[in-house]
């Protein structure tokens, strides 16, 4: 049972860190059942940090856990910090895979979506 | 002649503003010439700050511009920052139409990014 825990900043603003759990709400309820788990997690500032949201999925029965940086540029939080702590938190779990996806400013789909958003206006 | 606008917040880590700048270089070579011109601007930080980045769309050619906010959340730079200096910015442009878009954060593109990076796994 796979899990994909999406991981955004955290933010001082209540409605920033909503915006992602209600991202992670959807996607859990529009993916084709690959992700039987969504949650979102928190590099800083808001719970739930990384490594209990890592421990979230694997207590509702995760194989295995797909981190997915919701962050737009590769600045230091994603070439640096979000691997090491996943690393560490990886040595609780020997059994489980966790990966680490590249960051979402790097998809392929970025392109469609800017223009896609520039066109409908 | 359609200009397209990328605004990013600007970092002081050049390797994140230039990956701005290349999305835009990206968007103008992919886009269907929707877009004829298109380039990056900045918030803060990191020139062409907004003001300069309209004018240069301006100076082109342009005949309309649309800003669209390289952001994930909507925060206080998404619903107050960006339109109080286009608005601002567009009262010396009075003949040429310049609107803001949705931020990417709201795209309903993005939950097929966030599957497509997660399943590329």
């Amino acid at each position: 049972m796979k899990a994909l825990l999406i991981v955004a900043h955290g933010s001082r603003r209540k409605q920033s860190n909503d915006e992602v759990i209600e991202m992670a709400q959807k996607i859990k309820k529009h993916n084709d059942n690959s992700f039987p788990i969504v949650h979102a997690g928190f590099l800083e500032i808001t719970e739930p940090l990384i490594p209990e949201s890592i421990e979230k999925c694997i207590n509702e029965g995760a194989t295995s856990v797909t981190v997915l940086p919701y962050f737009l540029n590769s600045g230091r939080h994603v070439v640096e910090d979000i691997p090491e702590i996943v690393n560490d938190t990886k040595k609780s779990y020997p059994n489980v895979p966790i990966v680490v996806t590249p960051h979402i400013g790097n998809s392929p789909v970025m392109i469609n979506l800017l223009l896609n958003t520039s066109q409908a206006q």
